[in-house]
């Protein structure tokens, strides 16, 4: 139950997208308005990719992300032009370093807004399904991290709407058979370095508020005088769980059951279906 | 900008008063009602005093009270007849150990909630007046530690109410020298291992709010079905920054400049008002 | 690779067996002189049974333990009759709380020095056989956390010394399946409130190093000026890592393969074999 | 009591030179050949100038350089030409951020390793010497963030080696006041961003050992085979408490008393001697 962004376009400070605007998601920390929980302080992350680099980089502390110096230092000093910021309240999992967003595996990084319900109640059967080569590698207790080791069993690398939708067909198989009516509560955003998808979805149809920014262009010409609109290219793009600042005309709400690409060559909205995953498995 | 909560009567595990009420301290920490921040997530503190031992301990960490694994422990494990707690909430100075409350001079134990304005102005002055032989035990950089450290060097441990006057005295003589209106605002206890001293003061007459609790066998008489009033002496007395819980006529406030002594005998109120200290300090 | 202590006898503070010998538990983790590692500054925990509650409480952080303040507070206030003490040196997992030791389930505590080879090869296999109604409680990644959950799948409650003979069989006979000639480095602690089990085994025959107090009333005779010695009881004792202090006659070595059980009524010292595990786990 | 490294030259990722050689910093915190102490795990910073920022980023935290991922993760992905590390030693004062070097002031950066003997008797002092106006800047309590005011109060922005010079001189008068026979112990590193200056002295003349790189090309001609060698550009340079691995004729002592400063157009070694500052302070 968390808030996140995804920041995708022309390389800025991380401070210009998490600290500056009016009601950035560090301040949504203290005071988010449209989360279940108001506070988000039981850890943060960034994570963002930076040239010359194979992986990106990811910073995590288990404190608030509203009084920590380190992510002050980083975001006023690290420019990226994709990158991700996720604050953290803990449904129930330990507060730890490994349990904060965004997780990286490889090139790729993830990060979760929701819960699987009634999840200590079949966590185990979920950790057997994922792939033995990848078991040693998860580090944490979260659903979170267990759904992105689940998405990358089922071909991340591949087909990343594919594999997201396997890993919510049998979270909601595995959840049906353990009396779970709604067993999934999900808004995601995965990243390659190179593109960003982001999911909307739950198994109640009431998910999690998500939104994208409108392009660019558009925006500069409704808001002439806002300089920040002047520094970045019409491909810049963020996804967030919460508007940021108060531009009319810059949010649109991400529809239920969708997942939108954002990539070079121009973005696209898709509706999303989970997917029961009845083969065998990628090899 | 805290909430604190002074404890004294029947031993009892800390749990009892600092996790179980209602609306306890550690609720408090997420969702204060009454405090001017509604999170107080900047660290926090229990101070409590054993048999045994001539010091009271003191746990601090920086994190959130509410999601601190040790202080579940140490508050489900240990018990005592006085002990003290605090959530805070940085007004800017560092969020670290040695900031945060109750501090601790030999069997002394102090908590602040409340500021000094324009303390960055004038704060060099203050710190000018602490007794050189105790200057070297200051070791964070917040208001409350060196007011606490000025109460000791004007007599605190002879006349605790007095060294309060006249450190609430130099503040605000200080601080209008330095055109400051108001300079002091503050809810402070201090105790000595036997008795509490709770104070309610503000240059502006509109001080943070305090409350003590109703005498036990008034709360007993009202309440006949709350079983905790059944385990706790007559003597037991609480001093909030905030209510627990919901049992009417279980809090009184204190009143706008005055202060409360809690002490085997009897209890006692009384006027507060800053005092100007002209004589050479004491020895 | 880590450094442990377990006392049980007279109640004392914790401060006078983790701080004050002359080469105590803290002044281990900067300096042991027989570990494989001389620094153990990757968190430690100190474990310990009061009266009046039926689980023992845990404090638990990830920082070296010779500069942590929240340790010496509750070392110096805190007594107890039966307590554990543990420093950690990481073999490669995460530095975070629920990776530090003692592990705690119910009114049982667990600590351990030692390994598991090849872990990451056959952790997967290993997690399989945790009693899936247990399963939920594991929090950490921690070879030594696992142990403990085995012995508990194979009858810790009934059996302490069965169910550790059980859980060695299983690594050592998975390890092996994984061509690990040597799976099972372990000395490990375990008690249950009244009664303390040490074992010292490794498949190698190679053990780290483990000793026990001799008996109070001998060491007295031997050492009649030491104050310490007349403050507790006969039935006093200490399992340690390595030895405490400089008094001669004071630390008889652990077999090779043995395991010695602290109790009211008489210690006693046996031999250690692993066991299969052939049979339906307990119910 | 710390060990610290001063890097100036080609822009590299931080990794290249913390972590990669035989013997780096980071390895240097678990087992310091040189130091007064082995372990060096009380906290530790990195502090780094890039492009497009006027001031350095400074990253700190307080538990052991050796286990701190996300030292490691901004090591592996955040290139500079011009930074510093630190690891420490506490001689006494807290573990917390605030106490971590290097300590920033607008564009300058400063680390120390060392110790003001008796400082506690007379740290009041030095702290009434420093400038009223960068008073409220001091946020720590050790006495190496005291010698850094101390040296901007006596101009260290106009005159690096002479404000480092009147703060020597100021410390031994102080010390020598209080019967303190050798008063200043220090190896310094400070930095404007562009130019690095590096001094080594005590007042007993048996100062902490710091050393200074090679030529690059003499190095290079020397060692052709190796990569890194290569990478970097004749102007390269490192000044280092104690060196880091085990390339012959790569490392070179600063004399007793004496101070270097690297700067484009030309390196060089100077005498250096403590000053008394006798009239007024820079305005």
């Amino acid at each position: 139950m968390c808030r996140w962004i995804a920041y995708t376009g022309t390389p800025v400070f991380l401070s210009r997208v998490l600290f500056e605007p009016e009601h950035s998601l560090i301040d949504q920390s203290l005071h988010s308005r449209m989360g279940v929980e108001t506070t988000n302080g039981d850890g943060f992350g960034v994570g963002w990719y930076t040239q010359d680099t194979t992986t990106p980089a990811v910073l995590r502390d288990v404190g608030p992300a509203w009084n920590n110096r380190n992510l002050q230092e980083v975001a006023h000093h690290v420019r990226s032009g994709l990158f991700f910021g996720h604050i953290r309240a803990s449904t129930g999992t330990a507060v730890q370093q490994t349990n904060c967003h965004p997780f990286r595996h490889g090139r790729w990084m993830w990060m979760h807004n929701g819960m699987i319900s009634g999840f200590h109640r079949f966590r185990r059967d979920l950790v057997l399904t994922v792939d033995p080569a990848l078991y040693p590698d998860i580090e944490g207790s979260t659903d979170s991290e267990l759904m992105f080791f689940l998405a990358l069993t089922f071909g991340l690398a591949e087909d990343p709407p594919g594999a997201v939708a396997r890993m919510a067909g049998l979270i909601e198989k595995t959840g049906h058979a353990h009396d779970v009516p709604y067993p999934l509560q999900m808004t995601i955003a995965v990243a390659d370095g190179e593109r960003v998808w982001a999911f909307r979805y739950s198994s109640e149809g009431r998910s999690r508020s998500l939104y994208y920014s409108t392009k660019v262009d558009a925006l500069r010409a409704l808001h002439p005088e806002t300089s920040f609109l002047r520094d970045i290219s019409d491909e810049t793009r963020l996804v967030v769980s919460e508007p940021l600042g108060a531009l009319p005309g810059a949010w649109n709400e991400v529809p239920e059951s969708s997942y939108g690409v954002i990539q070079p060559g121009g973005d696209a909205l898709h509706a999303f279906r989970p997917q029961l995953h009845d083969g065998p498995l990628p090899a």
